[in-house]
């Protein structure tokens, strides 16, 4: 079978790191954007390109699975490979290895392909993804959906936060890392310095914009080991997350 | 005369820009700061050593020049260099140039040591700032402060933020480089796709902890080609800054 997989090394640097010196999330997710855009544009189906053709590609959902959440200063192997793609649907892959050539984490990610103008969903390209060696399959993968918060739940925490002009990446939107920073920072310092993540499942439901005020609920389960998010403006979802932990 | 400059080079990622593709001004600062700790960890003055001594650096001002922000994708080359210190004051110099050669932008800053203990300045320890090849002068620059805003002054513009989880860096202090996305997201996106930064003095004036609620306030001048700012709690100043800009 082909190996269809793209690699670099990435050094993680002190901006990239939390109080603690382990990488943010938000900045994990920067990476292995990173990798898949390099892969891109090495494949010379740059954004630009796809973008001139009128189309985009969005991740709807991020399935993440953490071995160990590397320290500032390390040199990180990334690595993403495009696995497989039915009509509206592209599943793709992200590994951080370390440089003993552990797993750090894996992430499945799925995607969309958008259309610029009416800002809606079409059927996924062949030729902007055969390229990078993605399977056609007719089968849609059913992933669990985050279990989100009901109105049964206690929340625990809510804090709001205003988009800012900084948020918006050169792709023109809202960076999707930024909602790992609004999701977690919800949790208090405490909470952050004494709890490993270990998996994580979000799905990205609405855009957001500039200029819009969100406001990033939890709910607090298991003992602190399991914890529900979502990103809502008024009563409108727009991210939803769950988070499982160890204590650190 | 020894050189006694340490440069690298860095690709500036996708991440590190703005919705119009250039370097954030955040970003600009997050990476002069790496080559100087690159710097320090090359000459064994590492973060930890001095920490280990009870010390840490601050930087109270920044004065910037931009020539051009780089873009995206630009490799660059940071070079830094230790120029010269009395009994209270380190001065540093930063510079930014493209892959031509071409100088993108110069900063000059100004360090104290800090007491870990006290949170106070202490006077400059020669074994700490030798090594870098700064001279000792009885010089003390006399440095333009920021103009700042006045009770006659009219407000433009006034954002709040809560400092969050994540401005904290490995450091343990609000990095630096959160205070430019504090100070410019409270200007407007079109003033900001706009205008290009030429000039900024920023001075640092007291520490800004994890949960504080700071307000960045903003007056514009000069038809929008001046621009002053601080950073509020209450009514203690934080932080001042002055922008000179050009239209794009």
């Amino acid at each position: 079978m082909e190996d269809n997989k793209f690699s670099e090394t990435h050094r993680a640097v002190y901006y990239e790191g939390d109080k603690s010196g382990r990488v943010t999330m938000a900045m994990l997710i920067n990476m292995i954007i990173l990798v898949s855009t390099d892969q891109s544009d090495h494949l010379g189906l740059t954004e630009k390109h796809l973008s001139d053709l009128g189309f985009g590609w969005v991740i709807t959902q991020y399935l993440i699975d953490v071995e160990r959440i590397p320290h500032i200063d390390e040199k990180l192997t990334l690595t993403t490979e495009a696995v497989s793609y039915n009509r509206f649907f592209c599943y793709r892959d992200f590994w951080v290895h370390d440089e003993e050539g552990n797993e750090c984490a894996r992430v499945h990610a799925v995607l969309v392909l958008m259309d610029h103008e009416t800002r809606k969903m079409v059927r996924v390209l062949p030729e902007v993804i055969e390229p990078f060696g993605a399977e056609y399959t007719r089968r849609i993968e059913r992933l669990e959906n985050p279990v989100g918060i009901s109105d049964e739940d206690t929340v625990d925490f809510k804090k709001s936060y205003d988009v800012r002009f900084f948020d918006i990446d050169p792709n023109q939107h809202v960076n999707n890392s930024r909602y790992f920073d609004w999701l977690l920072d919800s949790l208090t310092e405490e909470f952050l310095m004494s709890h490993n993540l270990k998996h994580m499942n979000i799905k990205y439901e609405k855009e957001i914009h500039y200029g819009h005020k969100i406001d990033s609920i939890v709910v607090i389960k298991n003992e602190g080991l399991l914890t529900h998010h979502q990103i809502k403006i008024g009563d409108d979802v727009y991210c939803e997350a769950d988070c499982e932990w160890t204590e650190r």
